[in-house]
């Protein structure tokens, strides 16, 4: 158990921001609310998995919708919490614990802000280890847990509930279209789990280890070294391009961020060119026109002049950028888990090959 | 209160076919399934709002959803008792009595199948005295009671609750969304009443009048005399045009059936047109270009021969129809209701003007 401090929020929203993957949402507002809240003297613990008591009764919670919404509509403020009450009142039970459902972006605050809205402490993991853009891909429902019930909540006030669900199959495009009516962006509270489920269905330890990369990348722009190199190291990924963005496509549709960037190689890379495409999160990267990472693995593109990481909103044609390589978390990698998360399921007709053992450590 | 018999259910289908207005949904299906019920052994009681015990908690119930979809994709059958059994879960209490949102079309046999299932009283009114296309539209919404909560049920067993809404103009798009997503039809269950919010805002007397019109027309068809001149008579109303159907346009978009169809005159009519438009029911009808009656008064096309009500997903060239204007009910027409359903709320650059005294009275 370990007390969130102000200094732990902007670690936290750097390394959160590599692991956004390109999405995860805008970071910005929602660190700047759970600030004010700790300036405001709320406490907020960050609760090893282990450390969960035995009667624990944890819910995951995120924001929903394509990043590109959330840079220009924030939030209300109290949006998780109307879900929170929402879900409560439905269980008939409080929630004594809450847990972030992605790890990456302006998502890593979601948990910490409800936490400190509601005076709960929050689970250290998450339910993807990185983001990634449907809802079927929380670890919690790729191990067994059941989509319903789970709670939508909008800057306006409304609150929806989905009560009962046939199968998993249904929980992404009703919540998408509720997502889309709310506005393009919603909150969402869901997959009450009592300690044994979140043991077995979440990716313990993100919170820290979000923290731990942000802290490395701060330490290495304080001391004049290369922050993307800190990424690298700390994250244990490899170097996939260094360039320049010329080319940008982006659309919203059906409450995606979709499209597509391309890189011109700067340097040793001069001559080559790298292509990423992106659904919120980057889902395929290909060096001259060779697959180099597929999703799960991480491919985050960061400032190569400081390492900030450039979300698929924020990217824009003259950027010098890196592109890492990070590996999935073990969780995501699993058969199970690449039906639901492999570059199939994103319509690709690729297996995934890990990116140590195959397309990019081929390539480096 | 009177006990609903079998043969009560051949004239509430007939009846509220033509309170249908083109509109409602196929009666079919819901027929059958309450008249096996019946044969079953369950009892089914009607009951008037003054008969209601003052600690009554009234639920409303019908379906939603493009009319056209309601007759190619049945009811699994319970989907109206699991939206029930969600909003008292919600409520923390049980229902002690049903009304139907709606009298027009198959929504008549909405609040009979469910008081059937869950062996409540149906109260005899309703929310519309006819039927009508959009949520807010209901009395009870248009006479202050609150939009949330609304269960929404679909036939795969998907349940959707709405907790929270802003204000009643979030109601209708976000459960016509969560429709479109069910596959264009889902039943609600919503309005949690008391005795007095009943009395303050529904139309009583909607199921015994819808009862009464359908006994008079089938005592017509039995004595050979006229259907569509006894549905007539029964409500009060005017034949607006006897003509042949000659042209429908029909399309399915963002739930509803939305479309217009033109009928060429016959006998005494030979040379003149009627058009009407219609979304789900029939919205305005134009006798050569002049306005001949609107929303909320009623537009019925029924099959000149026998008086069966011909809705807008049976229309098709060359059937012989006589088009009825009935008066709207009276709650209908109140400054405040004509701004939720008179011809400006359906996007007419239109005043309304009472059938018996305006347009089609200027007509005949």
């Amino acid at each position: 158990m370990w007390r969130v401090e102000e200094a732990d929020l902007e670690a936290l929203a750097l390394g959160a921001g590599v692991l956004g993957a390109g999405g995860g949402g805008n970071p910005y507002y929602l660190f700047l609310t759970v600030r004010e809240l700790l300036r405001a003297g709320r406490a907020l613990q960050v609760m090893a998995v282990e450390e969960l008591p035995a009667d624990a009764c944890v819910v995951d919670c995120f924001g929903m919708g394509a990043p590109t919404v959330s840079y220009e509509k924030p939030c209300q403020g109290e949006e998780l919490l109307r879900a929170l009450r929402a879900l409560e009142h439905h269980l008939g039970r409080r929630a004594t614990a809450v847990i972030g459902g992605e790890i990456g972006g302006g998502n890593a605050f979601s948990p910490l802000l409800l936490g400190a809205q509601a005076g709960l402490p929050v689970v250290d993991g998450d339910g993807m280890g990185r983001a990634l853009p449907e809802l079927q891909m929380l670890s919690f429902l790729i191990y067994g847990r059941p989509p319903a019930p789970a709670v939508l909540a909008d800057d306006k006030g409304n609150v929806v509930l989905l009560t009962a669900l046939r199968d998993v199959s249904w929980l992404e495009p009703l919540a998408r279209d509720v997502t889309v009516r709310m506005g393009g962006t919603a909150e969402v509270v869901s997959c009450p789990m009592g300690r044994e489920e979140v043991r077995a269905t979440c990716l313990p330890g993100s919170i820290s280890r979000a923290r731990a990369l942000g802290l490395a990348m701060l330490e290495a722009r304080r001391t004049g070294t290369s922050a993307v190199e800190a990424a690298r190291q700390a994250a244990g990924g490899v170097c996939l391009f260094i360039g320049k963005v010329v080319d940008v496509e982006r659309r919203t549709r059906a409450g995606f961020a979709l499209g597509r960037m391309v890189l011109e190689g700067l340097g040793q890379e001069a001559g080559s060119r790298m292509e990423i495409e992106f659904q919120n999160e980057n889902l395929v990267a290909r060096r001259d026109g060779v697959i180099a990472c597929t999703v799960p693995d991480l491919i985050c593109v960061l400032d190569s002049e400081d390492g900030e990481p450039l979300s698929t909103e924020v990217l824009r044609y003259g950027l010098r950028a890196s592109v890492l390589g990070l590996p999935a978390p073990s969780q995501l990698t699993t058969p199970r888990a690449l039906q639901v998360v492999g570059p199939r399921a994103f319509g690709y007709a690729l297996d995934y090959q890990p990116l140590l053992a195959g397309f990019g450590a081929a390539q480096r």
